[in-house]
């Protein structure tokens, strides 16, 4: 069984943003030389999110306003109890979870296993900061 | 180590449906001859998920009304910039992402290794068309 | 390849309850003998999560608000269909899915390969009864 290691990282200059990262992970399974296995792409924070979905700015500037109404920003300690420590993101803890920390995606003859239109994201919910993505690729 | 591929396809009549899926999932895992591994099922669509949970009927009635809650069909451009393109489906996106695009199940002695009630569903927010599912088994 | 299979039990006191599990994890990673390879963390149950955040005291208590928000507990039949079968725990099913059925995690030079605050929890939304987890781990 052969394994690879890859960090990526970031820093979005936007408190919440979106970064279509599918090149670099299919960098990294054609780097690990891997043929049949799985690749696993994961957030190593957790304000931050790893998730398939379609690369349509429409589309992305409505996840943007659909997160902002079910987890708002609100850096005061009233609304999230998290901001009592002197945190801020409270709210991006919360996005983070709709949105998911990970994805596991299949590859078959050395490529990314996907449907026509899947892409991976990084989805950044407190940015402005260096922050990170690992991926492991397991298989033969 | 071993590993499988197969598509599973589906037309459901309705916008909005879940089927169980886990029979045909059970079949990859034996075709495949992997005794212990890991399975992973995945939408291949973007507008579709694989879930786990239980195989109530009333259940599956809620989650229906609880998504249209979170996330309402609207084919306007207004609510959803995603339907400027031209589709209609931005709220099938948004649904997607709260039953989410795939499960890892592991596999022992050959078989889905399952808690009690779990099942494995496939979530079609946009149907009335062909769509497909991944099945990659990996492990030996 | 090797794979390592263990089953973690728990009883929590009350009906929602979340329970930082990562020594558990970690130990069983230990005693698989992996090196590199992945590590499948499930609720065997489909009123339970697994996921991974931050072990901050505040931020559980702002989940707990927030799931009660998104998905009331009402044993009445009224508001959940589900609940019209005896049950009163159709909140649980969907609290469920706003955080997750898995987590799957590498597994790097012997350890879980995590970044600086990731902490695996177990989510308890029906509690007050023994209930498990499920930790797989293949690789070599």
């Amino acid at each position: 069984m052969k394994s690879y290691r890859q960090e990526l990282w970031f820093n979005l200059p936007a408190r919440m943003e979106f970064l279509n990262i599918t090149p670099q992970v299919a960098e990294c399974v054609k780097s690990s030389g891997v043929r049949e296995g799985m690749c696993l792409v994961n957030a190593m924070h957790i304000t931050a999110s790893v998730f398939i979905n379609d690369d349509e700015p429409g589309l992305l500037n409505d996840y943007k306003k659909w997160l902002e109404e079910l987890a708002p920003f609100d850096p005061s300690p009233e609304r999230y109890h998290h901001n009592r420590t002197g945190e801020d993101n409270a709210d991006a803890h919360h996005k983070r979870q709709i949105m998911g920390r990970e994805v596991v995606v299949a590859i078959t003859e050395g490529k990314l296993d996907f449907g026509p239109w899947e892409q991976i994201f990084y989805g950044e919910f407190d940015g402005r900061r260096k922050k990170r993505v690992l991926v492991k690729v397991i298989g033969e």
